[in-house]
């Protein structure tokens, strides 16, 4: 395998981490019922019941994409709407997948920071036509925490989001493909995040922190999950041995590795960016609050970086790295000097 | 963990063989593409190249219902009708997944042994009103080999099968979610059973047979596989880290111990099915050819089973046993003492 | 137009009535708000309430197709199980489209003269798996009346059947397509054979006995009409100018016409069935209970059939007749005389 | 009925014309096979092919939001993207039906006067991730023409639009359901601005100037016909008299008519707009270029209009004028006045 040295691209491009590999290995022991009808999972769903302070239903699956889609299409109609931000995941980069599993339209509105701003929101669903059947008909919020572009919604703008939607009758979704990150980042409790503010069901995924295909809809209204299973094995996402990945997250948050791994994540991309920002005709697309930085860099830069040891993303003219816990200090301070002498004039 | 003792509920209630925990924590190194773009997936593809004897494409995933559903997706449009036996899995037990990914229906036709006939399919095929736009449109047959029910479709019926399929205009399905178990007790190549045979696609299972959620999608022919990415996503199916599943379908073809293990289950069934079809009262529901009984028994074995460490599952008055390579002897020693007590006269 | 003579294809070949005619040309005054929201739609509601003895909602729409599956997609979920009998019309001559509308998957049954039986449906509903997520859920129930044979089930028969419905959580839908010539044999009255008996929502036509693709949906019960605007909508079927669908229902079942026409084509069919069933080598698929004959003739017959001036159907080797209220007597006559001269020794 | 005097909704409030009326009549003769397999639809298709000097595909059906999803479901694969302005007709106001029949997903691009914009959709397709199974692949574009606010695209604003998609390998779809009104008002022949630009498949409503809920799917390349019979049957789209509708159809375009409405309906607006818009406090939310006006007013007109005889649409704080080709002189007097008395200091 001849893979680039220092590789920026995702945080799923990494491995797993040792106490996930020993879980899975431990869980290869006598027989279990099939599906998630077994103790690994119960045991799993306990420890979520704990983590989240609050009775939870927790149903684990493989996909991050089916996470999303399976708890959506407990929210929405078919001819329903689903709210989200113009640039949400679900709207993006998911080819679709939340629409066949609902049936239902993604309306897409613009915000500051590829987030979804209150009054907006309010707007919109003002103006959705409410009872006009030629109007779908608006069922579900999604909130992507963090975003695509690596920006934090505060637990206070979380709230009012979920106020907005539930005053006007919409149940409210958040995506939490790197929910470490944004738990890390805000210092904030899994609770205080989700059902507290008045998320209803999340989507919580251990895969790009440390986990191997790991996912968990998270349901927070049991009234919510009567229909789960069902919904999930139409839509292939139901694991014939689900207890190697309810083992995953059952240790995924048993203690406070899964944290700590996000916010070394978290600062290396503080860090990164601090350094970079500094440099001339480098500029930030988006605040960095988690593990990811978006840049726009003269083309001289990208041609430079294409010359490097390095493996990133392009996004039209900007350019995303993605910081994961166990990156090479070396990988940073190459990525740095790379970018340094593509701006800086050379002496 | 209280788990019965003697578990014949489902070769998916087994675990994990060691060379593929050994190929799971072998993969864990480094940075890989995520989405089935790395290099475990290539090598995983160039084996089963190697095994088939032909050139295949092979997309990982987790789940047999999404395999199926996929590859499925691939041959039928939405006004298309996919035949199959009435007793299918993908007809019976995947909660209508497969007319979800295809927006086909699913037409089940009878047949001795569980098994589709040619001429009946040819029969059911000429009245299917091809051309006429009430009428779904035939695209696609569906085999499932083994069956449900444990029964095997010889290679000359399997051939037999995709001429008639072909001969109209259909594309074949195979459903080998027990691909090993048939190989095995047929004795033949996996060539042999599937594109030497004329079918176009093959799912095939590892999680029954040793695996941890590794599923492959084996397409025989490259034109049938240009979509199936789009496919996969939009179905919640491509896995984040692909690497860990191609890294075990890999290994799990790598030498012969898939086709021991599913030859020892095989066998097994075997000697279970001679002891207990020597007694009075139980018959056979079906052949015994690969690693499940399928029993017709009194009510009074019934009775007797619940009562002792037996875990398994009972279709209407019918009861079913499936032997994994890994069953200790004790438990096939104690499942026909038990039922024995319950049928002979006691001295 | 060189239409034949004698046209026996089915009895949407007919025209309209002059009464429906005169509705369609006497709603053609004023404007009218679009979508259904107009005097015509609410008169036509109310006719429709005092017709049934009972407050229904209706809905008026051009397609019989479209009105079945309407009907079917406000019971059942995308996880569900209607079923229906296996020759059913939804089942086999409408291309998947309640599939498409619902999401659920059609369970088709056996029985005895193309009729679903109580005791039959209870055991399919007994082993139909409720609440195991591996197989789709039972929601609706189709009761085709009259079957697409012209047989009828008599009101005990479609109460027996509601009753089983009912008790294992089902809702019950009709597809009256050719609800006019039910009514007419079996002179009862329309509450009588539908919420009287337990249906819940029934698709009644009008097409084929005078209208010009006038069809609705009538529910029965008010919870069930609340989604279906938002139903229609999606799928194409609100009409944009509906008073001239809503007027001619409502002139349709204004006096006694629609049963006088529907007993009329009955009578044709009876009589044609007497002098065709006296016949050597010719008999009856099915009993003749409304307006249609389904005949088994040996070869020699449909060879002369198709040297006549006649229009019918053949469905495998056995020949269809439906005869309309209209039609001439000559050519009940003419096809009398073909098909003796067939079937008996010349003299 | 208590309908208001002057109706200003929609032009589909309006009735039928005379010599469609007679079409239905005489179109009541005699038995024609059902489906759209009749000499009706026959001569219907032939008057089109004459209409637009072109051999075409004609497809008879009864809702405008059916003919829209119905043609698209041609165009794109479930899991592509159809192109279009974010205020298409198809993307807000037919409850996700081209979702429905398609399974691909509506991208909306903004762009001036409601309509889109050449250089920006090849952005849009430059960026869209062409290959990248994360993103819906692109299928198709539609093109709204006129567009729901009224504007038109000129034919070479058509053709930049057509090349560009056809670049990118995408088809193209106009939704024509004022065909008419555009036809009219750009002086052009039917092909000019149909294939001969580029585009491929063409929704051509004649519900909304004279006719019945009567809506043609015009497809230009004859391979593009080829699956929608089942698409339409699965969509519940097929009428079972076609003949009543293809007779409308085959009238609509028989003579200048349709085009002489359309040019009074398109000048009593021009008139409006000029009489309104030297108004002081009332302006055009876009220019007035078919039978449509869309204006700002202030609050007190809005009062006043209510106040009146009048029936019209608010869209948030705007108001929207529809004439008809039959409108009452008085009405459009009274209309002016009532807005001139609100606007202006009282003498």
């Amino acid at each position: 395998m001849n893979e680039p040295l220092y590789d920026f691209r995702s945080d799923n491009v990494g491995g797993a981490s040792p106490e996930i590999l020993e879980a899975i290995v431990a869980a290869n022991t006598g027989t279990a019922a099939p599906y998630g009808d077994d103790d690994f999972t119960r045991r799993m769903n306990e420890r979520f019941t704990t983590l989240f302070e609050h009775p939870v239903q927790v149903f684990p699956l493989s996909s991050g994409t089916g996470s999303n889609s399976v708890a959506l299409s407990a929210l929405a109609n078919p001819y329903g709407a689903i709210y989200c931000h113009e640039t949400a995941h679900i709207n993006v980069y998911e080819c679709g997948a939340p629409e066949f599993f609902t049936g239902a339209k993604l309306v897409g509105l613009p915000g500051r920071d590829f987030k979804l701003e209150p009054a907006a929101l309010d707007d919109a669903l003002a103006l959705a036509g409410r009872g006009n059947p030629t109007r779908v008909q608006p069922f579900a919020l999604n909130i992507t925490q963090p975003t695509d572009f690596g920006t934090l919604y505060s637990i206070e703008e979380v709230a009012a989001l979920c106020a907005v939607a539930h005053r006007h009758g919409l149940r409210v979704h958040m995506d939490g493909a790197r929910f470490a990150n944004a738990v890390a980042a805000l210092g904030c409790s899994p609770a205080d995040l989700t059902w507290r503010c008045g998320v209803d069901v999340l989507s919580l995924g251990a895969t790009k922190n440390g986990a191997i295909n790991a996912e968990a809809v998270v349901v927070f209204d049991p009234q919510l999950a009567r229909e789960i299973p069902y919904r999930m094995k139409r839509g292939g996402q139901v694991l014939s041995k689900a207890r190697f990945v309810s083992a995953q997250l059952e240790r995924y948050v048993a203690d406070d590795r899964w944290l700590e791994r996000a916010r070394r994540a978290n600062a290396h991309a503080t860090a990164l960016a601090g350094a970079l920002t500094a440099l001339p005709g480098v500029s930030l697309v988006a605040p960095v609050e988690i593990n990811m930085l978006f840049l726009r860099v003269p083309g001289t830069v990208v041609a430079e970086l294409d010359r490097g040891p390095f493996r990133y993303y392009k996004l039209g003219r900007d350019v995303r790295f993605v910081c994961r816990h166990d990156q090479e200090p070396a990988g940073q301070e190459a990525l740095v000097r790379c970018i340094s002498e593509a701006v800086l004039p050379s002496r």
